[in-house]
């Protein structure tokens, strides 16, 4: 809890003034003004989130936070649990979207066990910090205590605060569980005030029954566990997920050390939107990297004044969404740093019209 | 006019049975089916447009195509006449946005002075196919000879012809010239029958008043000129330009050879508007880069069935959204080719629920 504690008092609002310079400098780049749309935006974001006149994102990475879900048990996924280990498996091995679009974005991935439902055992490769053997079935009672929530905040914090440490720039999020959209859909319905059925959607692919008796389960858990919608670690605790606890501690992780952090799809944005209400200045700190085909994902977006970079119709999780976002938040800064003056390239810049 | 005819008639549709074959292969990878949206979708076509069960997109190439207009005469743009040249030499010299995008991407750059009004002499990596010193104003009489059009045209083709033999795999669509968004506009309007108001923008970044002149320039050049949308070449060569000729051209030329061709904003579309109203199977081998900001741009793309990939509040032009989009075609192929099937990974894939 110290950690917690001490991360959220250390989140300081990005400064405007950096703002400004950054946009003087784009303002002299050989392009009409502007022209860049948010390619300048994600380059004035960077300079001032970092507070650096010239930010670099040579080493990045993604986390792919992985856990089980008690919930699961209801018959709210179209796939058995067995795969959340399986896809660990494939993750480590470098077979997943998640390795194909982290390499070609030039980023890391890092797998965490924060509460599969599965004992691995030493896997090179994989961290190891599971919090629990996956939460509790939510339709019975809580998911976690809440110290357990709590411990799954701080374990992203940790690794957050660690890669800031050593060097890393820009952190993306990213999570493997089956069953985690049922989780997220609950989060998001609780602090956003949205009704259940606009923000519950088909995860990997379920039918129409399994969608309306995911919607039905996720009302009646919320009635059983009354989850206080001012309180994002009661939130997290009752109807949550450890994984999605990791991702709310990365976001809080890295904007205490004025890290940018991409945000994937549907269930990171559940893990940001706790870490928006435990602290809004993250925003400050937050790009959201896709609108997912989720349901649900764009309510949860505006809940925090968000928008997507990317609409690619994807729904896969894993973080695969912030690794293409960074590539365009890359070329955003590369520009930035790149580009000749008008002066250095003998351009005109008076405007006749 | 014999490598025009002998290029449009080659154009063949791009075979079904590709699309197919691929999503099978797709299908197998170890993601929920279809979760991957466009990505699977780049995959499929790049499969079904090379006719190659493994395609790869090791040479890229953009072309910036460099032209002026009489037209500007008129007061349309914002920025003077010389700032052409001066691109050009910024983009020779790599210190334009096109040059800072393409290096990201992985993609050369290469600049054609199709019809600047300048005399570059010889300028070590600009490709001079110059048709002609600028256009002549449209408001006055026809832009081009139906020669200078054609002209236009087959510098294109040659170009992706020429490319397409020495390994380029993709290409991609750019131009720089002072005022062409206005051709540009009265192609779109003429070949789409949408009122010159709605497709007509700002361009660079022009003035209120300077936009409803541009309009009024548009709608009385139209008149005046009264070309036929039932002849694209009539329509190039009386409202259009020698660098929309040259993209065009890139089109027809990239379809012929069948490689993949990333059209960039509102510009290109109207290029590849024109090639498609020649050969409407152009579309089988054309990706939309992104949504421009420039009015118009949505009913361009829409004119041809065309979804953009981006939409990033861009209107600079040079080919700055197509080397961005290569990147996110990329991943899709990469997908495609680096992720491990179910079986290969161990990884249950039958659904429950």
């Amino acid at each position: 809890m110290d950690l917690f504690d001490k991360t959220v008092k250390s989140i300081e609002p990005v400064k405007e003034s950096w703002y400004d310079s950054a946009q003087k400098h784009l303002d002299n780049l050989t392009k009409p003004l502007g022209s860049l749309g948010k390619l300048e935006e994600f380059a004035r974001r960077l300079v001032a989130i970092t507070e650096n006149a010239r930010p670099i994102l040579d080493k990045k990475v993604i986390f792919t936070f992985a856990g089980d879900h008690g919930i699961v048990e209801e018959g709210v996924s179209a796939y058995p649990k067995e795969v959340t280990p399986q896809m660990v498996f494939n993750i480590v091995a470098g077979g997943a979207a998640i390795n194909v679009l982290s390499r070609h974005a030039g980023s890391e991935v890092v797998v965490v066990d924060i509460g599969v439902d599965h004992d691995f055992g030493k896997v090179e490769g994989l961290v190891d910090r599971k919090v629990m053997r996956g939460t509790r079935n939510f339709a019975k009672g809580p998911a976690m205590t809440r110290d357990e929530a709590i411990k799954s905040i701080e374990c992203g914090i940790e690794l957050a605060q660690n890669y800031a440490q050593n060097g890393y720039r820009i952190m993306g999020t990213g999570e493997m569980g089956i069953g985690n959209t049922t989780p997220s859909s609950a989060i998001v319905a609780v602090l956003t005030g949205a009704p259940v059925a606009e923000v519950t959607g088909r995860g990997t692919g379920i039918s129409d029954d399994a969608l309306s008796r995911k919607a039905r389960i996720i009302e009646e858990a919320i009635r059983l566990n009354n989850p206080d919608p001012k309180d994002a670690i009661d939130v997290l605790s009752k109807v949550g997920g450890t994984e999605i606890g990791g991702i709310a501690g990365l976001v809080l992780g890295a904007a205490s050390r004025k890290i940018p952090v991409v945000v994937d799809g549907f269930i990171s944005t559940a893990g940001a939107l706790i870490a928006y209400a435990i602290e809004p200045k993250v925003k400050d700190y937050m790009f959201a990297a896709h609108h997912s085909v989720e349901r649900g994902h764009r309510i949860a977006l505006e809940a925090m004044g968000l928008a997507p970079i990317l609409d690619l119709g994807m729904r896969l999780g894993e973080g695969t969404g912030a690794a293409l976002a960074m590539l365009l938040i890359e070329g955003g800064l590369k520009i930035y740093r790149e580009m000749a003056t008008f002066e250095e390239a003998g351009v005109t810049d008076e405007i006749v019209n």
